[in-house]
């Protein structure tokens, strides 16, 4: 039976993982977190020892591999990492093949994770499909006709830098109101943050901000997207305020991505996807208005969760095989 | 040598035309305007003197059709017509393969003209590409790895309504802000009658208005698209201002599907185009500053003009013929 070897190279955190060829399930799996000064050269490192341990001396079949960040899937070589520096032009591909003597494809995580839904996962049986991740980024990767849309560059599937709204706050790739603005973890952290700062502790609003306040002990700095959910589920209008307006920007761009496109299903992972059912109600109902009446799609929730690069890593290593 | 039979059902004009496989002369090409009060009936009947004249007693080897409204590709079904009644559930298809014996493929107008411009046109040569009409309406049809796109329920395309301004005027789609609101040539003229009709004319701005004012006598209801780009090429600097809007709207359109799909190139079609190099400009440069700095993308001119619809018509017939 051959043996894959699926890799993640996320931003924070490095995955292994081995796999025989027609399995669902990991004969091994290793994960480590990348420490806050890691570069190119210590993830290799770390990585080396996950792949020394989940291969437990046998030898890989073909290797698949999911990198944060741009990549030339043709030629193997990363562009750069979106978290970690000293990645630029690093020729991954070729560096794996010739230290483990087997087949290598490798692609960017959200084209990964896309082949991962859509081989294993909420898109197996759907011909067209859009993965979006909202997490530290808002990202996305086309699957149409049954194959991968990479973008003539390698760029498609850049929803987090659409624009719904064009007055809207300043991104960090410097247009005004993308889609990323209002619904990555980090914006929606950002915008609790400077909203609570505009007013006072405590200033008659009610439950304006103040479970916020409380949940982080009155540090605004400590706010995550991940409490700015949880003191929404709580019942902070103010929490509750910015999570409906990063499900409306997530909305209008999938509408508008249906209009285009008109795929089946769009698949939503990511941690921003936790934040509760009104807000996956409002992304829906938002979806459904900004598309035509005649433009039918589903938007559904992404089962492979952390595991979606890897297991679409194991889906490029079959690939590579054939 | 084959003889493809190409037809082109357009909104307001029906064109029938012959030529040889593998040539790119018109053996024959015939158009005609559909009445006023035309129905379904009336353009077949039309279309089908056409045909005759364009046959001159020939046969067929396949037939090509571009329909101007939403078709299912795979049965040749209309669904309907945007401008003529009467069309609804009409086999086109089968009722053409009934008549003259030939093998019938069929699409809606923008599909058929990505594939004409894709084959013989603007994209000859690039494995994918976004063509658009700026017209009556505004939409698309995707080339993708070399294939038409259309979609999952074959409504791909659309870029005529996603939204760009959502505090703008309310598009006929319901929704607010979209791109053809901004930029088709209907809404290009009701955006400048009602311009107008808000100040009185020679109120002291200059030029702002009334150059497009003396070009229509004054009766505001004579306004087109066209006689708006002529005032602004006369330095009306109302009739400037439209345009503008209508470039900008677009060149956000296409910066945002640049992000997404990353294509090759946009190929821009319709009689709108023909507003001149200012607007041409300012599309590209929005296009530009609204995609991501790392996609890139070119922007340019469909050479087919009119007859893009019957060289898809073309490329149809030669494909059902294989």
């Amino acid at each position: 039976m051959a043996l894959i070897l699926a890799l993640d190279f996320g931003g924070t955190k490095l995955a292994a993982a081995t796999v025989e060829a027609g399995s669902r399930e990991w004969l091994r799996h290793e994960n480590r977190l990348s420490p806050a000064n890691a570069d190119a050269l210590s993830d290799i490192e770390i990585m080396r020892s996950l792949i020394d341990s989940v291969l437990d001396q046998h030898k890989p079949d073909a290797i698949g591999v999911s990198f944060g960040g741009p990549v030339d899937a043709d030629t193997g070589m990363v562009r750069l990492s979106h978290h970690v520096p000293g990645w630029e032009n690093i020729p991954l591909k070729l560096l794996l093949e010739e230290e483990y003597h087997a087949p290598v494809s490798i692609d960017n995580d959200a084209n990964v994770a896309a082949i991962g839904e859509h081989r294993f996962g909420a898109g197996q049986g759907y011909d067209s499909l859009f993965y979006i991740t909202i997490s530290t980024g808002v990202g996305g990767g086309w699957i149409l006709n049954n194959k991968l849309w990479q973008g003539a560059g390698g760029m498609a599937g850049e929803i987090g830098h659409i624009v719904v709204d064009p007055t809207g706050p300043v991104c960090l790739c410097g247009k005004r109101g993308c889609v990323e603005r209002f619904a990555s973890g980090p914006y929606i952290a950002q915008n609790a943050k400077e909203l609570l700062e505009k007013q006072p502790p405590n200033s008659g609003g009610g439950t304006k901000g103040d479970i916020l306040r409380q949940l982080v002990g009155n540090d605004l700095n400590l706010i995550t997207g991940q409490i700015v959910s949880v003191a929404a589920s709580n019942g902070d209008e103010l929490a509750k305020a910015i999570l409906y307006k990063a499900a409306w920007a997530l909305g209008v761009g999938i509408g508008n991505v249906a209009n285009l496109m008109n795929p089946q299903r769009f698949v939503l992972g990511g941690g921003v996807t936790k934040a509760g059912d009104s807000f996956w109600a409002t992304v829906r109902k938002i979806a459904q208005e900004t598309a035509l009446p005649e433009v039918n799609f589903e938007v559904v929730r992404a089962v492979l969760g952390d595991d979606a690069p890897l297991w679409g890593a194991v889906a490029l290593g079959l690939d590579v095989m054939r």
